[in-house]
C-alpha cells in the first residue's frame, strides 16, 4: 500500500468505527429507556437530505408512553462539497487545500421530556466533523459533545449523582477535562436574557476538540465512547427512583413553566438547533427537541423559599455538585 | 425664533404627538378588549430602563380571561446615546453627522391570544425612529408597523373582512401601498425552516419609511393612525363574532400545535423580539408575545381535506383575499 492509500484506509476505518459506535450507542440507550418505561417502543423514520446532498439519518421517537412524554434518540451521517457559506458558518478560514474538498458530519443526539415533574429532562449529544481537501485526504477533524440535565425539582442526591458519573468518566482518560466540561456546560445552556438563568444544573460539554501532540484522535473517540455509555447509569437510575412519586396540578404547571424555558433556550440561543434549521436540516429531527405541552405566563415567579423556587436559584447560580 | 429653535420646537412637538398617539390607542384599544371578553381587566407595570438608559415602558397584560387567555398591548418611549453598536444593529452607516448624537424610539405593540380556537390570534406593532446629531438637530427618522391575523380555523368571510379594512385605510392615502405592504406581510411572518409555512393569513407589514420628495413624515403618522385605529373595526367583530362557537378538546389540540408555529417564528425569525432580547430590553414585556399553552408533537400532520388541512394550505400559499 502507498501512503497515500493506506491514510485513506485509515481514515475510512476510523470514520466506520464512529459510525458503529453512534449506532450501538442509539440501539442501547433507546432499550435502556424502554426498559425504564415498560411499554412504548420508540418508532423510527429513516430519512434521505435533498437529492444532490449526501446522507440522512436515523429518527428515534417516544411520545405519551408511560414515562416519557416526548422524547428522541437520533443519529445522523451526512456529507457534501465544501463551500463558502459551510466555512463561513463554521467560522473556518477557506484554506487553498480544502478548496474543492469535502465534509463529514456523524453524530448522535438525545432529548428525553418525562411525564413525571419529578423526573428531570435530559440531553446529550457527540459528534464528530471531518474536512477532506480535493485529493480525498483528512484536512481537519474535530469532536464536540456532552450531557446535561433539567430537573424541575431539585433532589441533590440525584445532581451528585449525574456529575459524579461524568466526572469518574473524564478522570479515567484525564482529571483536568471534567472541570473544564462542567464550567463549559454552565457557561453554554444559558438564557442571557433572563438574568443568565441556566436551562438545568448542567453537565459535561465541550467542543471543536483536535487530535495535537498530546491527545490523538482515539483519546476523544474513547472520551465520546465513554461519555455516551455513560448516559445509562448517569439517568436511568435517577429516572427509576422518580418515576412514581406522586405528582399533583401544581407540579405540572411548574414543569410546563420551566419547559418554556428550555424552548426559549433551543430557539433562541442553541447553537446546534440554529445551525440545523439555517442549513437545511430535517426540521422535525431537530425539533424532536421540543417538549410536548408548554407553558409562558407573563411574569411568573415561584414562591420565595418553595421547591419550584430552590430549583431556580441554583439555575440561577451554578453549584459544584462533587 | 432662530431656524434651529424652531426646527427643534417642530421635532420635539412632532414627538410629543406621537408619544400621545401610542398611548391614546393603547387606552382605546385595551377598552375595547375589555369590552369583547366582559370580565377582565388589563393589568397594568410601568418600568424604567436601567440606570444610564433612557425610557421605559407601559405594559398591559390580560390573562385567563373570559375571551383572552393571555394577550398584552404595550408601549415604550425609549432613548440613548448613539453607539456603534446601536448603527451595526440598525445596518446604518455612522456618518460624521450623527457621531455623538441620540437616538428616539416610540411604538405600541400588541399580542392577543383568546381561549377559543375560533377567534384568531392578532399582533400589530406601530413604531418611529429618530437619530439626532450632536447639536440635537434631527438627522433621520423612519416609521414601520404592521397588523396580521393568525386564525386556527379558517373563515374566508373574517379573512376578507380583516383584509378589506386594511386596504381601505391604506387606499384612502395611497392605492399603491395596500398591495405592497400585503406582500411585505406574506413575505415576513414565514417560517423558512417549515416549507415557508406563514404563521396566518398575514395583513399588512412596512418598514423604514421615511419623508421624501413624494410624502413627508406627517403622511407615514397619518398612516400609522389609521392603520392603529382600524384595528377596532379590523379585529373586534371577528372576535364577537366566533368567541362563543362550542369547541372540543380537538379544536384545542390544533390551536395548541399552532401557537407552537407562533413561538417558532416569534422565537427563530423575528427580528422585533431578537432585537430586543439582544439589545437587553425588558423581556417579560416582550415575551408577553407567546401563547399560554403550547403543544409540539412530532411530525403532527392534520388529515388531508379537513377544516385544519384548509387552514394550513393558506398559510402554505398564501391568497389574495381582496
Amino acid at each position: 500500500m502507498t501512503d497515500v492509500t493506506q491514510h485513506k484506509t485509515e481514515t475510512k476505518e476510523f470514520r466506520g468505527q464512529w459510525i458503529d459506535f453512534i449506532y450501538n450507542l442509539q440501539d442501547k440507550i433507546c432499550k435502556a429507556l424502554e426498559a425504564v418505561d415498560g411499554k412504548a417502543k420508540f418508532i423510527e423514520d429513516e430519512w434521505q437530505r435533498a437529492e444532490g446532498k449526501g446522507g440522512g439519518g436515523l429518527t428515534r421517537v417516544i411520545q405519551n408512553s408511560n414515562v416519557f412524554e416526548k422524547g428522541g434518540v437520533n443519529t445522523s451521517v451526512v456529507y457534501g462539497r465544501i463551500t463558502d457559506k459551510l466555512l463561513q458558518v463554521l467560522k473556518l478560514p477557506f484554506t487553498g487545500g480544502i478548496k474543492g474538498g469535502s465534509w463529514f458530519a456523524a453524530g448522535i443526539s438525545s432529548v428525553i421530556h418525562p411525564f413525571n415533574p419529578f423526573v428531570p429532562t435530559v440531553h446529550f449529544n457527540y459528534r464528530m466533523f471531518e474536512l477532506y481537501d480535493k485529493d480525498g485526504m483528512l484536512a481537519d477533524r474535530w469532536f464536540g459533545g456532552g450531557t446535561d440535565l433539567t430537573p424541575y425539582y431539585l433532589f441533590e442526591e440525584d445532581a451528585i449523582h449525574f456529575h459524579s458519573t461524568f466526572k469518574q468518566t473524564c478522570d479515567t482518560v484525564d482529571e483536568k477535562l471534567y472541570p473544564l466540561f462542567k464550567h463549559n456546560c454552565d457557561e453554554y445552556f444559558v438564557n442571557t436574557h433572563r438574568n443568565n438563568e441556566r436551562r438545568g444544573i448542567g453537565g459535561i460539554f465541550y467542543d471543536h476538540k483536535r487530535a495535537d501532540e498530546h491527545q490523538d484522535a482515539g483519546f476523544w473517540f474513547n472520551l465520546a465512547q465513554g461519555c455516551g455509555n455513560g448516559f445509562i447509569n448517569a439517568y436511568i437510575p435517577i429516572a427509576e427512583k422518580r418515576k412514581n412519586i406522586p405528582f399533583t396540578e401544581a407540579h405540572k404547571h411548574w414543569q410546563e413553566i420551566r419547559r418554556g424555558r428550555y424552548v426559549e433556550f433551543n430557539l433562541i440561543h442553541d447553537r446546534g438547533t440554529l445551525f440545523g434549521l439555517k442549513t437545511g436540516g430535517r426540521t422535525e429531527s431537530i425539533l424532536m427537541s421540543l417538549p410536548a405541552t408548554v407553558r409562558f405566563e407573563y411574569n411568573y415567579q415561584p414562591a420565595k423559599d418553595s421547591e419550584e423556587d430552590k430549583l431556580l436559584q441554583v439555575c440561577l447560580h451554578p453549584k459544584d455538585w462533587v
